[in-house]
């Protein structure tokens, strides 16, 4: 399919990427931030899965391909720079490679750290 | 004050820098993204109000010190890699400097793009 949104009129970094995050459409919660760059934009309009840009692999992510924590995409925003995507998912399963439903699992505060969120069984 | 947590065990990119994500605290809404250094996070623990790093101005950027649209840290969140923020935020007035709640306004589809969110009056 032919898009009629053009990925280029997106702003990437020196690497050609453009940060991503991900929140769930039902709860609002945001489940995690990762990289995109045109091919994995274009790759997850076509065809409504979220893909990213996996920078330790260097190859598309197709997010949940091995684990089967797809992500739906229910819909792509962009904010006033260009330069960062919000996606609206349907998460199956957790989003984090911890297990737990958030990549945002820990609270940070003056006296130190700690974590909210248990994995998932 | 001093801090008992320490923001060099955060992991910044190779200009020092880490995305925070800033969602409205009450409503789940996601009102922009951008970047701190590790200064602009012992400094919006310390002050409870939210500082970035503007990498337009290189300088220490006090949200809302100028337009008087402030964003109070409610809480401070490091995803898994420790390499991206969440700060969940009680926000005054609009994020957006185009006067919108938040930045992220236009609606992006495989038929083109549309803007979802007026400015605020």
């Amino acid at each position: 399919m032919a898009l009629a949104f053009d990925p280029a009129s997106l702003t990437y970094d020196t690497a050609g990427l453009i940060p991503a995050i991900a929140q769930d459409e039902a709860s609002g919660e945001v489940l995690m931030m990762a990289w995109m760059n045109a091919a994995s934009v274009a790759e997850t309009l076509e065809t409504g899965r979220v893909t990213y840009w996996s920078r330790s692999r260097q190859e598309l992510w197709r997010k949940g391909e091995s684990s089967g924590h797809v992500q739906g995409l229910v819909e792509m925003r962009v904010d006033c720079d260009r330069d960062c995507l919000l996606l609206l998912v349907r998460q199956t399963g957790p989003a984090c490679h911890t297990n737990r439903r958030s990549c945002f699992y820990t609270s940070v505060g003056a006296q130190g750290e700690h974590e909210i969120m248990e994995p998932m069984v």
